[in-house]
C-alpha cells in the first residue's frame, strides 16, 4: 500500500530507500494493478472470461469484414505463438546468485523506474483526455458528420476512447519490451558461460516476444477498434457513416500512441544516456577503467537505463510507429476508394492490417529459423551472429515479398483497374528495396568497415577538436543519401500509384498517394522482425554488463562482447526504418489533415501557400521547434550527466577503498540521481511538442479572422508540420548517424587500429561517443516520435485552429 | 611576368618558394592589373579622364532621375571622406622594425593568396557568364519583353554585363577590405605602445574606410547600372520598357557578387579557420604555448587568415547583403508602384538607395565621432572600447532613425495614400528595433556575463563530452528567440504595409511585402557602422598577434586584448544582422521569383503547394542540400586543420630548437599548407550550391513534361528555396551562435575562473573553441551567402527549368 501510495504522488521515496541496500535485498517485483487484480480471479472464472471476451471480439468482427476475423485469427495465434516463445526464455536457468543477484537490482531499478515514469504519463494522458473532451464538445460538425448522424458527444467520446485506448497500448507495449529484456539479460549472461550459439537464441527469442507482441497489439488494437465503430455506429447502413470516413476516426489511437512513446523515449532516452556518459567520463576517461567495471558506482544506473531506455522506450515507438503507418494508409485507403468509387472498399481500407498480420507469421518463421546447434553441450566456435540474423532476415524477406504480393491481389484487386494490384505491389518492392539501401547507407556510416568511420578514427588522432568537428561533418553529410533515396522512392511510388488505372469520377487518375503509402507498408512488411533485432540488442547490451560486474571468465565475456557488438548496427538500422518511416507516414497524415480541414471548412483545402509571409512564418517556427526540441533534449542528458560525474567523483574520492574491491560503491544513489533528473528533465521538451501547434494554430486563427484571412491558423499549422517533418528527418538522420559513427569509431581504435586503448587517439574518440550518446539515444529517436506526434496532434486538435 | 603567368594558371609556385625565405626578403607589394594600369598613364591624363568619367555619371543620372543625382553625389563625397581616412590612417607609423617585417609577411601571406584565390574565382565567374549568355540566347521571351522590344540577345547581354560587374565590385570590395587591414594592423599595434585611444582609433578609421568603399560601392554600382539601363533602354517613352520592371535587370548585378562573396567566404573561412585549429590544438592544447607564440609555426598562417578570411571575405559578404537587399526592395517597389497605379514611381524604386545614401552620411558622423583624447602622448587608463563604440552607434542610429523618418516622407508620400510614408516610416522602425533586439540576444547567448556562457564554462568541469554536448545544445536552443523576433517582425511590418493605404485596382491592400522590404533597410540603415565595427575585430586580433610575435611588453598586449575581446563581440552581432537580412532579402526574392515565373509562363504563379509530392521532395531536398554544404564547409577544415597540426608535430619534433627560442620554425610552409588545401576545398561546396538547384529544376520540368504537370521544375525549385532559406536561417544561427558561446567560455575560463589556464576544464574549454571555429568562422557565414545565392541563381537561371 505505501508503495502505491508513493507511485500515486509520483515521489521517489521507496527507490533511494530500497535501492541504497542492494544487492543483499530483494524486493517484491512490480506487477501492474491490472494484472494483480486479474491474478486474484479465480482461473476458470479467467478463463471462462477470456473465452467469452474472444467470443465478442470474433462476433464483432464476423459482423464487420472477413477480412477482420482473418486479422483477429492471426493475431491471436501469433500471441500463443509469443507466450510459448517467453516460456522457453523463462525456462533457461538464471545462472549463479552472483548474476541473479545484479539481475535483480537491475529489474528493480527498471521497475522502479518504469512505474514512476508512466505514473507520471498517465496522469498528463487524462488530463489531455479532458481537454480533448472538452474541444470536441464545443466544435463545430462537419456536413458529414451532420449527414452520418454522429453529434458532438459521440464524436468526443470516440476520439477520446480512441486516444486512452492508444495511450495504453503503447504503455503496455513498453512494459512488455522492459518486462521480457529484464528477465532475458541474465538468462543469456547464464547461456553464453555454455555457448554462444544459444546466448543468441536466448536473447533472439527474448526480442522476438517482444516484438510480436508489440506489433500484434498495434494491429489487433485497431483492428477491434474499427470493427466497434463499425458496429455501434451502424456504418453503411442507410444515413449513417460510410465506411470510408471511418479510418478518420481512429487518429485518436495513434495520437494517444504517440503521446505515450514520446515521453516514454525522453525520459528513457534521458536516463540511459546520463548515466551512461556519467559512467563513461569519470569511468572510463578519468580513472581508466573498462565499461561495466563493478568499482562504478554508475554501472547499475547505466544498465537499468538500457532498459528503460532501448527496451521500454523502443517498445512504445514502434508501436506507435506502425499504429501511425496503419492508420495514415487506413484513411488514404478509404479517401481512394470513395473517389473511385470502388464498390466493397474494405479492401483498401484494410490492406494495412493483412499486410501485418502477415508480417508476423513471415517475422515468426524468420524467428524461429534461428536455431541453437544440436548439441549444446559442446562449445561450438563463436560463429559471427550476424551471419545468423542476416541469414533469418533473408528468409523473412523472401517470404515477406510473396505474402505481400497475394495480398494485394486479393484485396486490391478490382474490376475497374484489373492490374492496379500489380502497381500496387510493385510499389510494396520500391518500399522493401528502399529498406534494403537504407540499412546499407546506415551501415557505410556507421560500420567501421567502411571509410568514413575510418577517416574519423583518423581525425581523432589529431585531437579531441577535430574527432567532433570531423563527427559533425559526417553526421550532416550522412543525410544527402538517404534524403535522396526516400525522395527517389516517393516519386517512383507515386508514380506507379497514378498509373495504376485508378481513376475518379472525372477520370484524373489518383492512386499516387496510396501508392507511396503501400511502399510505406512495404518498407515495414517485416517490422517484428526487424523488431526483434532491434530488442535483441539491449538485451545482449545487459547480458554483457551482468558477465562483466560478476566478473565472468574471459571467454564468456568475449561472446557476449560480439553480441553486443551486433546489437549495436541492428539498431543503428532500426533507426533507419523508424525515420523513414515517420517521414512517409506523416506526409500521409498530411494529407489526411487537409482533408479534414477542408471538411470541417466546408470548402476545398488542396493548397498551402508558403508565399504567404505568416504561412512561410509557420515553417520557420516549425523547423525552430525541432532545433528547440533537439536542444533541450540533448542538455537534459547534459546537465543530468553531470550531476551523475559529481556524484561518481565525490564517492571515489570519499571511498578510497571502491578502486581496490574494498569497498562497495552506491549504487542506488546513482540510479535515483539519474531517475529524478530524468522524470524532470523530460517534462519541458515533451510540453514544448505539445503546447507549441496548438498555441500557434490558435494565435494565427485569431489574425487571420481580424486581418479577414479564413483558414489561416490551418494553413500556418500545416506549414508548421510540413518544415518540421522536413527539419525533423534531417535531423534525425544527422543526430543517430554522428551517434553512431563515433561510437564504431571508437571500438575501431579499441581494436588496436592508431594506438589502441589508453592512447591520445582513443580519448578523442571516448570524448566522441560521449557526445553521441544524447545524439543517437535521446535526441535522435525522440524526433521521429516528435514528427508523428505533431502529425496526429493536428489532426485530434484541428478545432482549435478552426 | 612570372608572377602573372603563375597567377595565371593559379599553381601556387611562388608561394611556396617566396615565403620560406621569410622574414629577411620583402617581395614587391601586389597590385591588381587594373590599378597598374592606371598608375602607368599619366597623371594629368588620369585626372581629366576622371572628371570626364564623373561627368558622363552625372549626366547620365540626371536624365535618369534627380534623386540618383543625389545619391551619386553622396556616394561620391563619402568616398572622398574614405580617402581621407585612409590617407590618416596610412600617416601613422609603422613602429620598430620587427614589427613591420611580421606585418610584410603577413602581407606577403594574405596577398598572395588573394591573387590566388581570387585568380580561380575569377575564371569559373568567366565560365559561368558564359552559360548564363548562351541560356539567355535560347530562352523564350516574356510578353512584357516582346512589348518592350527586348531581344534575346539584349537580355544576355544585360544579365551578363550585370553579372560581371557584380563580381568585379565584389572582388573590390573584398580586396579593398584587405589592403586597408594588412596596413592598418601594424599601425594600431604601434599605437597601442602608445595609448589605448589612439590603437582604437586608428582600428576604427581602418575599418571606417572599407566599410563607406564597400558600401558605397554597393550602392553606386546599382545606381549606375540602373541608370545605363534607363538610357539606353530608353525607359518609359512609348512602346519601351517601363520603370517599373527595371529593377529586374538588376538580379544579376546580385548573383554576381554573391557568387564571389560565396566562393570567397568559403575559401577564406576555411583558410583562417584550418590555420586557427590547427595551431591552437599543438601549440596550446599539447604545448601549452600562448596563442600568438613566434614558436608555433602556424601562427603567422594563422594571422594571414585573419585577413583573408575576416577581412577580405567579410568585405564581400556584406557588399552582397547589402547589394541582395537594395535590389529585392527595389524590385517590391517596382512591383508595388506598379499595382497601385503610382504617377511616379522611382520614388519607391528609389527608396533603398537612398536610406543606403544616408546609411553612409550617418555612419561616417558615427565614426567620426570615435576620436582619440587630445593629448595623446599621456597614457590614459584603459577605458571600455565597448562603451565608445557603442556611444558612436547611439549618435548613428539617432541619426538614422531621423533620416530615415526623413526619407520615407520624401520618397513615399503619395496623393493616394497620403499617411502611406507614415506606416512605412513605422515598418523602418521596426526594422531598427528588430536589429537592436537581435544584438541583445546574440550578445545574452555569447557573453559570458550571462547565464548560458557561464553555464556552458560550468559544463566544462566534467570534461570535454559534456562541453560539446552543453555548446551543442545551446547552440540549438539559441535559435529559438532569433526567429520568434524575425516573425513578430515580418508580421507587423506586413501589417503595417497593408493597412498603408495603398491599394491596386481592384481595392485589395497591397502594401504589406513591400512592408517588410521596408523593415529590412531600418534594420541595415546604419550598415556602413556596424561593418566599421566589424571590420575593426580582425584588425584587432590581428594587432595583437604582431604585438605578441614581436614581444611586446604586456602593458601593450594588455591594450591589443581588451581590443581584440570588443571585436569578438562585434563580430558576433555583425553575425546576426547578415542573417536576418539574408532571411528578409532571400523571402523578397522569392516573390520576385513567383512574379518572374508568372511572366515567363505567361499565367499566375501564385502558390507553391507542398502537399504535392514533387514539391515536398523539393523542399526535401533544399534542407538537406544546407546539411550538406555545412557538413562539407566543416569537414574541409577538420581535414586542412589536421594537415596543419602533422606539420606543426613535425617540425617540433625535427627542430627541438623551436620551443627553446634558438631555430625560427618554417612559417611559410605552414601558409602553402594551408593555402593550397583551402582553394582545393572550396570548389566541392561552392559547386554544390550553384548546381544542384539548376540539375533539381532542370529534372523535375523533364518529369514534369511526361507527367503532364506544367511548371513542375519552377515549383520544385520554389520549394527548394524556402526550405532552404528556413534551414539555412536555422543553420546559421546554430553553427554561429554556439562558435560564439564555445570561444567566450574559453575566454571566461581564461579569466581565472573555475581553474582559469591550464587546467582540465580550460583544456576541455579549449576543445569547444576549436570546434566552434570551423562553425562560426566557415560554415555559418558561408550559409547566409548561400541562401541569397541560392535565391538570385534561381532568378537569373530560371529559363532552365521552365
Amino acid at each position: 500500500m505505501m508503495m502505491d501510495d508513493d507511485m500515486e504522488n509520483g515521489s521517489l521515496g521507496p527507490f533511494q530507500d530500497r535501492l541504497r541496500t542492494f544487492p543483499n535485498m530483494r524486493s517484491k517485483p512490480y506487477v501492474p494493478l491490472i494484472f494483480r487484480v486479474l491474478m486474484g480471479i479465480n482461473v476458470r472464472v479467467l478463463f471462462v472470461l477470456f473465452l467469452l471476451g474472444i467470443g465478442v471480439i470474433f462476433y464483432i468482427g464476423a459482423s464487420t469484414s472477413p477480412i477482420i476475423v482473418f486479422v483477429f485469427s492471426v493475431c491471436i495465434i501469433t500471441f500463443v505463438f509469443a507466450m510459448y516463445l517467453s516460456k522457453w526464455v523463462l525456462a533457461k536457468d538464471e545462472g549463479p546468485p552472483e548474476m541473479a543477484q545484479i539481475s535483480d537490482a537491475i529489474r528493480d531499478g527498471a521497475e522502479g523506474f518504469f512505474r514512476t515514469q508512466y505514473g507520471t504519463i498517465s496522469k498528463m494522458a487524462c488530463l489531455l483526455a479532458l481537454v480533448i473532451f472538452s474541444i470536441y464538445l464545443f466544435r463545430r460538425t462537419t456536413p458529414q458528420q451532420e449527414s452520418s448522424g454522429i453529434g458532438r458527444a459521440t464524436s468526443a467520446y470516440i476520439t477520446v476512447a480512441a486516444f486512452l485506448l492508444g495511450a495504453l497500448c503503447s504503455g503496455v507495449a513498453g512494459y512488455v519490451g522492459m518486462w521480457v529484456s529484464v528477465r532475458a539479460n541474465v538468462r543469456v549472461s547464464s547461456a553464453a558461460r555454455r555457448s554462444a550459439r544459444e546466448a543468441l537464441q536466448v536473447a533472439v527469442r527474448a526480442g522476438g516476444f517482444s516484438a510480436i507482441v508489440v506489433v500484434g497489439m498495434a494491429v489487433i488494437g485497431i483492428a477491434i477498434l474499427y470493427s466497434t465503430f463499425y458496429v455501434w455506429l451502424g456504418v453503411d447502413s442507410p444515413g449513417s457513416m460510410k465506411v470510408t470516413d471511418l479510418p478518420l476516426l481512429l487518429v485518436g489511437y495513434g495520437f494517444g500512441a504517440s503521446f505515450v512513446a514520446l515521453f516514454a523515449q525522453l525520459g528513457g532516452g534521458i536516463f540511459t544516456k546520463a548515466a551512461d556518459v556519467g559512467a563513461d567520463l569519470v569511468g572510463k576517461v578519468e580513472q581508466g577503467i573498462p565499461e561495466d567495471d563493478p568499482r562504478n558506482p554508475a554501472v547499475i544506473a547505466d544498465l537499468v537505463g538500457d532498459n528503460v531506455g532501448d527496451c521500454a522506450a523502443r517498445g512504445a515507438d514502434l508501436f506507435e510507429s506502425i499504429a501511425a503507418e496503419i492508420i495514415s494508409a487506413m484513411i488514404l485507403g478509404g479517401t481512394m476508394a470513395q473517389r473511385c468509387k470502388i464498390e466493397d472498399p474494405s479492401g483498401f481500407i484494410l490492406f494495412p492490417l493483412v499486410v501485418h498480420s502477415f508480417d508476423l507469421v513471415v517475422s515468426s518463421v524468420g524467428i524461429l529459423s534461428i536455431r541453437s546447434t544440436r548439441d549444446s553441450s559442446v562449445k561450438v566456435p563463436i560463429e559471427d551472429p550476424m551471419a545468423i540474423l542476416q541469414k533469418g532476415y533473408s528468409v523473412t524477406i523472401v517470404l515477406a515479398v510473396l505474402t505481400f504480393g497475394a495480398s494485394t491481389r486479393w484485396l486490391l484487386y478490382t474490376e475497374q483497374a484489373p492490374s492496379a494490384w500489380l502497381n500496387f505491389a510493385l510499389c510494396g518492392l520500391v518500399g522493401i528495396i528502399t529498406a534494403y539501401v537504407f540499412v546499407w547507407i546506415t551501415k557505410y556510416y556507421t560500420d567501421y568497415k567502411y571509410e568514413p568511420v575510418r577517416t574519423l578514427a583518423l581525425a581523432s588522432s589529431t585531437g579531441h577538436g577535430t574527432n567532433i568537428i570531423a563527427g559533425v561533418s559526417l553526421g550532416l553529410e550522412s543525410t544527402a543519401l538517404p534524403v535522396l533515396v526516400i525522395s527517389m522512392s516517393i516519386v517512383s511510388a507515386y508514380w506507379l500509384g497514378q498509373t495504376s488505372g485508378l481513376v475518379d469520377e472525372t477520370g484524373n487518375p489518383t492512386g499516387g498517394l496510396f501508392g507511396t503509402a503501400v511502399a510505406t507498408m512495404g518498407m515495414l512488411s517485416t517490422a517484428a522482425y526487424v523488431l526483434t533485432m532491434d530488442m535483441f540488442g539491449p538485451i545482449a547490451d545487459n547480458a554483457g554488463g551482468i558477465v562483466e560486474m560478476s566478473q565472468q571468465p574471459e571467454s564468456v565475456r568475449e561472446i557476449t562482447d560480439v553480441l553486443d557488438a551486433v546489437g549495436n548496427t541492428t539498431k543503428a538500422t532500426t533507426k533507419g526504418f523508424a525515420i523513414g518511416s515517420a517521414a512517409l507516414a506523416s506526409f500521409l497524415l498530411f494529407s489526411a489533415y487537409m482533408d479534414e480541414v477542408a471538411a470541417f471548412a466546408n470548402e476545398p483545402f488542396k493548397q498551402v501557400d508558403i508565399a504567404i509571409p505568416e504561412v512561410f512564418i509557420g515553417g520557420l517556427l516549425g523547423s525552430m521547434l525541432i532545433f528547440l526540441f533537439s536542444a533541450w533534449a540533448c542538455s537534459a542528458v547534459g546537465r543530468t550527466a553531470q550531476e551523475v560525474v559529481n556524484e561518481v567523483r565525490r564517492q571515489f574520492i570519499e571511498r578510497p577503498g571502491i578502486m581496490e574491491y574494498k569497498e562497495k560503491p552506491d549504487y542506488g544513489r546513482c540510479v535515483a540521481i539519474v531517475a529524478s533528473a530524468s522524470l524532470r528533465e523530460m517534462i519541458k521538451p515533451g510540453a514544448l511538442a505539445i503546447i507549441s501547434p496548438l498555441v500557434l494554430g490558435f494565435l494565427f486563427r485569431i489574425l487571420g479572422y481580424y486581418t479577414g484571412h479564413p483558414l489561416l491558423g490551418a494553413k500556418v499549422v500545416a506549414s508548421m508540420l510540413m518544415f518540421a517533418t522536413v527539419s525533423g528527418i534531417l535531423m534525425a538522420l544527422f543526430l543517430n548517424t554522428a551517434g553512431g559513427a563515433w561510437d564504431n569509431a571508437k571500438k575501431f581504435i579499441e581494436t588496436g587500429a592508431l594506438g589502441g586503448k589508453g592512447s591520445d587517439t582513443h580519448k578523442a574518440a571516448v570524448t566522441g561517443d560521449t557526445v553521441g550518446d544524447p545524439f543517437k539515444d535521446t535526441a535522435g529517436p525522440s524526433i521521429h516520435v516528435l514528427i508523428k506526434m505533431l502529425a496526429t496532434i493536428t489532426l485530434v486538435m484541428a478545432p482549435i485552429f478552426l
